[in-house]
């Protein structure tokens, strides 16, 4: 009896294919650096810790599917904390992490068929999870070039076809660090709105903004169209709780909210440890933020000033998340990449990238490109792109 | 834009779907005796609570896909003492829940249209996960009369199609309590091999048969026929930890296992605080489960002593997990278990079921059904059958 093909046929994660590699590199004794994968090495806030050695809900019941109430109602105030005092708890439903978000919208969304566009390099899990629900990504190019900001509303507005249920965009964006303007949030919104399509923004890296801008939210539009705006969120990035499985969804939209809790029923809850921990970041000191804030600004400005050194290396400085795509000078990233766990060593150190191509929907790009997530200390950034440079020499392409 | 119709034509969840007016009679200070889910009263072994208290890693970061090296271990541990010594960390994957794991076997094992086999009444999330991936239950019918014990092979076999693609079972049975013999488990094992199918048991209720049968697992044949054999597991009954989203997935089949890993690094992790919270169990001492097993067992007993006096009633005794299906003196039981929630009260008291229907892939079957979860202790248990004792006095069909 044959397996189903719908998950041997899906494209693997561009942050973990290589991980077997590293893997066997550790086991030999190898440190190797891993900028492949947004997993920080910021502790995680006190107060959320605090909430586990005072633990006292016995027995670790199931929640409410739609969320455990004071998770619910402690994002309901943080949204409200940032401006958006209409946010309330019946807007909310809690996932999984931002992962089951994008699964729970892609099945609400779309039959099977169905088209959502994205912009070109894109998270690979979008890919992924489209794969699984059989929605079609169509891809919209941006480019290193002009840091991967949006085309214009004419090109975008090319790759709608009868099938297209809805945009999809990540802001500020994983892979490329780009923070979008109010100008192409506003194009974006306005497509959605003449061309009657559903419009979800991922801000799951929303507080990780390094430009002069504001960031500006899907959220500043939400109560204009509340039929069509979609956001999707989650603690792991903002709060370093990326082990803690708990994201959630904002919309104003009633029947797509009844929906995505019928498929949150059908899992029955979400972690109740997890929720009741991450209940508590309202208390998190606005310190915590700022200090996160500052520290991936110096390494964005560490990174970016050592890499652009590196001849034959492209690169455009990102306005924000902790995510860079790099060209190298090396025809195949993922085979460069591969050597770097499998043959490179300096001083028994090696470094780990994600190869560029698995964040890219079209066949073909993103070839000579890695994504480094910026998810270490300065020292160890510095060291990992020695390595890089110290490896590039040897490398025979 | 309108949205997808898979979630909207997907069947409610027969455990929750009379939810909103259970909050509604408690809002009005109603007290309900919740027999309608399976969320145990009993208290999480303290070993479990320890390491909350005694938490030292930070940050929360993410876990491997595969599940968390401790975690894996435990389990593999778990099935050793069990009498599995065969059973290594690369046979299990971790999964947030039993839930996930159903997710993941249809995706795996089905293209959408194929059909998995399962037998009539069955637990309810079987047939919205298959919904939500496109696969086709085909229920085998099993009668009360019996026990619901299974039909003869060549009954069995009459459903088996070309697209028939596994057989799916739950041993202990939810909803009806069954524990299936070695003959039974015995005759499956050999359809599965003598017609190429793979075949899946559900031991989530393993340590919960009050017969005088040992249970009869899907291990004691896994080496014979590694390539068909999955079992599908979850902590969350035997250990009192529903809310802790952990389970996982046993199988010998190397490409079954790499493809479910494909989907699980598409969500990238599963909870670090629930898989190390929950890498303890080998060290809750024996009493714990005795205790558990002697609590049911009573529960059962009263329940069964109680109910089947009351005129009109049809039940068998089960033999495991802690769930009943009895036959009701009402022509629609979800109409009566609206009722005991909206018009019924004694003392400002009433009892919540869940109806039977909803644990029926075939229309018109259960429909004067309910499943009746003995969650609560002996005392709330009696009342409970009070209630619908008075209830079914005063229901006027």
């Amino acid at each position: 009896m044959e397996l189903s093909k719908r998950i041997t046929t899906m494209p693997s994660s561009a942050m973990r294919k290589l991980a077997p590699f590293a893997v066997a590199a550790e086991e030999k004794g190898v440190k190797v650096y891993h900028l492949n994968i947004g997993d920080p090495d910021i502790k995680s806030p006190q107060q959320v810790l605090n909430k586990l050695h005072n633990w006292d809900i016995n027995p670790i019941r199931y929640c409410n599917s739609q969320g455990e109430k004071v998770f619910l109602e402690s994002q309901a105030k943080y949204y409200q904390n940032l401006g958006y005092d209409w946010v309330k708890t019946e807007n909310i439903l809690a996932t999984i992490g931002g992962s089951e978000g994008i699964l729970m919208i892609f099945l609400a969304l779309c039959e099977p068929g169905d088209e959502v566009i994205c912009f070109d390099p894109l998270y690979s899990n979008y890919a992924t999870t489209a794969h699984i629900t059989g929605v079609k990504i169509v891809a919209v190019p941006t480019s290193i070039g002009n840091g991967f900001h949006l085309p214009s509303r004419e090109i975008i507005e090319k790759y709608i076809t009868p099938k297209t249920k809805a945009i999809l965009y990540c802001n500020p964006n994983n892979p490329t660090g780009t923070v979008y303007t109010k100008d192409e949030v506003e194009m974006l919104v306005n497509i959605a709105k003449d061309r009657d399509l559903f419009l979800v923004s991922d801000e799951v890296y929303r507080e990780f903004n390094f430009s002069v801008e504001p960031h500006v939210s899907i959220l500043d539009y939400m109560q204009g169209m509340p039929d069509r705006l979609i956001m999707l969120d989650s603690l792991s990035k903002r709060f370093s709780l990326c082990g803690a499985r708990v994201g959630n969804v904002v919309s104003l939209n009633k029947d797509f909210l009844s929906m995505i809790l019928k498929f949150a029923i059908s899992r029955l809850s979400a972690g109740l440890v997890d929720q009741v921990m991450a209940s508590v970041i309202n208390d998190v000191p606005e310190s915590f933020t700022k200090d996160l804030q500052s520290e991936y600004r110096k390494r964005r400005d560490v990174l970016y000033s050592l890499i652009r050194e590196i001849p034959g290396v492209t690169v455009s400085l990102p306005e924000g998340a902790f995510y860079m795509m790099v060209g190298l000078p090396v025809k195949d990233s993922e085979r460069f990449c591969k050597w770097l766990l499998e043959e490179f060593r300096d001083n028994n150190e090696t470094v780990m990238f994600a190869p560029g191509a698995g964040f890219y929907a079209t066949p073909g790009m993103g070839l000579n490109e890695v994504r480094i997530a910026y998810v270490l200390n300065v020292d160890s950034i510095k060291r990992s792109i020695e390595l890089l440079k110290i490896a590039l020499q040897q490398y025979k392409d």
